[in-house]
């Protein structure tokens, strides 16, 4: 057997592909009519000025022998290690930068930290989820549990005395729901972690968008979390990456398993399956993550986070129910009358014009549930509400 | 068991410390001498002004709301894809675009591909070697062979009907050695692999280099290589994106085991495992493989070409065994009377202030070789190439 069979056991991923397709044709055949698109979790830009300036700099010195850079440092370069380093030091977060680790985003790391794992880890995953949790997971022949986020729990499932598991995949702020955990909550987990030598893989990729107080935007504000998480983080929603790919991964020194440093497992992991990560890019991300540049991604995110907040209001006007959008760029709403995620999907798009993503591609229990996003135009984020508002009051 | 036990069980990856430490040691001790560094392969850029200029135009459009570019295609931008198809396509190789994945980088995917093989695979390695061919497989759990080059066989080890393997790495022309496959000759590692149903991972990292007629940059060059080979290639010495990061791999459609798709497979383990690649990067990239942007690059290439040139001639006139530096940017150089490679890294820094990189950092049969790199400045390398001919004509 020289093949990895677990590939073929995945379903063909269509998802996208299908939403794609169906909006086209809407649109094919309503040419005249103008969709307001709340599907996709993507970023509208522009990149803030200075992150442009340090890009620019950056393009002048690999133009010029005297100040041209060749390879980085696998795990990154020690001036975006502690432009790291400071951000989490302004949220009262102390990591040493040897702790942290530069990618060319969240996804990257997804995807290869399940290699520190043996295939017998068994892996839990609080869905609904972004789909690389269970996929990547699988891939690797895996056995994947699910705890069931659901309307009675928040869409905020916690651990049980009797869970077990070796590693967990968590996400909050989350996508799809756009809940967060706050503090207290957050904390059982941790201490469900410890207890029973546990991993928690924690994405944190929409920590930038946390309003509320008792939210923590990383899982190292909480005691303990050093010994029992990885978190890994993203500046595409922070800083509009998206299309630029820049991320990090903190791997905590003190995270020991059955003898094994973690920390060491993926710095040799990162220096033997990359060569590191971009200079250019690396200098746009430590201007990101410096306090100006902080302060100018602020307005998208406040852009977002009003978008947020129009949406869920007309939406809860309509009697649906609703949650997210105000720690996260996601409202999680509830179809009517027990209604299939790509019905209501169908029916939106139908009825209002307007694109949402059906539950059902994060995971079972998605099925009643579409996703709307904030990253949108405010103009057309408000035409959505009131579009939305109008014919989910008639009813369905 | 948690944990991949795998990990713990390869060496420490103390080999290019050790040479960093050795070096910064002795020029502490000798702050007068002036080192020449034929030791890292890194490149010296700077970048070519159609890649600059492409950088400044894709940096510009990520400035404004109506240009700026979010996520790209997990497989790559069309424009990037197509770019490369037509380098290709410059060489008699006929490619589809959807056979092309856009990646950051070679290691990136030398370091993924292993996913889609079972653990049972066994994996042949032609040595010596880069090391992350051996080290992603043994952390994967797998058995892997080595086939060792050596100087009887002109380091260009071929297939025996007896080898047997399930997955066979091949780097031509060569990382360390600097020697490269005929046509002829790889014509057999095709053949052998048709024949068993083995698969090859071609890295063509080098091929920019080549300057034979019958030494083919391109697996793919050859009759029957789509069905037997996936082909991983950079731009980092192409066009000087070492610090850039940027690369792409061919899994051709063709390429089928078992009743699977490798093609498709890839394909999966991309869109579930990554985001895409930088849009801005893969403009640099567009340019870089363009027409123009690869006259431009054909400058730094010619002086690599002349610096190993330069240096075989030096060697050879000392009266040492030496191969590569004409197809690759690279030479190989046995020790003097068997000395080792450590050995003799220590004569070259003492008696000639030359870094050099032992073979025994590329596996056991790179044990009594030193490996020289053609990156340095011309005028560098004409004084290395004059105080290695003085030092060594004198015997160790």
């Amino acid at each position: 057997m020289k093949i990895n069979v677990a590939y073929g056991q995945l379903p063909p991923a269509f998802f996208f592909t299908e939403i794609g397709e169906r909006v086209s044709a809407y649109a094919a055949a309503h040419p005249d009519q103008k969709l307001l698109r709340l599907g996709v979790g993507d970023v509208t830009g522009p990149l803030s000025p200075v992150v442009l300036e340090a890009l620019r700099r950056a393009v002048d010195e690999q133009g010029r022998v005297e100040t041209f850079h060749g390879y980085q440092p696998e795990t990154g370069a020690a001036f975006m290690k502690a432009a790291v380093a400071a951000y989490y030091e302004r949220r009262g977060v102390h990591l040493s930068p040897g702790e942290i680790f530069i990618s060319s985003g969240a996804a990257d790391d997804l995807g290869a930290m399940g290699n520190l794992f043996s295939i017998r880890a068994r892996v839990l995953v609080a869905e609904p989820a972004y789909p690389a949790y269970v996929d990547t997971s699988r891939m690797a022949g895996r056995t994947v549990l699910s705890l069931m986020g659901n309307r009675e729990n928040g869409f905020l499932p916690l651990p049980s005395e009797d869970l077990d598991a070796d590693l967990v995949y968590l996400c909050s702020p989350n996508n799809p729901t756009g809940t967060a955990y706050t503090r207290r909550q957050l904390q059982r987990w941790v201490d469900w972690a410890n207890a029973r030598q546990a991993v928690i893989i924690f994405d944190a990729a929409y920590e930038a968008f946390v309003q509320d107080e008792d939210v923590p935007h990383s899982i190292y504000e909480l005691p303990e979390a050093e010994s029992c998480a990885i978190e890994i983080c993203s500046l595409s929603k922070t800083a509009g990456f998206t299309g630029m790919r820049l991320g990090y991964t903190v791997v905590p020194k003190a995270l020991v398993r059955e003898g094994c440093s973690l920390h060491d497992m993926w710095k040799q992991d990162r220096t033997t399956r990359t060569n590191g990560v971009s200079y250019v890019l690396q200098r746009a991300g430590e201007a990101a993550l410096s306090p100006e540049g902080f302060r100018q991604n602020r307005r998208a995110i406040a852009v977002c986070q009003e978008n947020g907040r129009i949406l869920a209001e007309a939406l809860r006007k309509a009697g649906l129910w609703v949650t997210g959008g105000r720690n996260a760029p996601y409202l999680w709403l509830a179809c009517p009358e027990g209604m299939s995620g790509w019905a209501f999907f169908d029916h939106l798009l139908r009825e209002a014009q307007v694109v949402v993503t059906p539950g059902e591609g994060f995971g079972a229990g998605g099925a009643n549930y579409v996703r709307l996003s904030c990253f949108g135009s405010p103009t057309d984020t408000a035409a959505a509400a009131q579009r939305l508002l109008t014919i989910l009051k008639k009813g369905i």
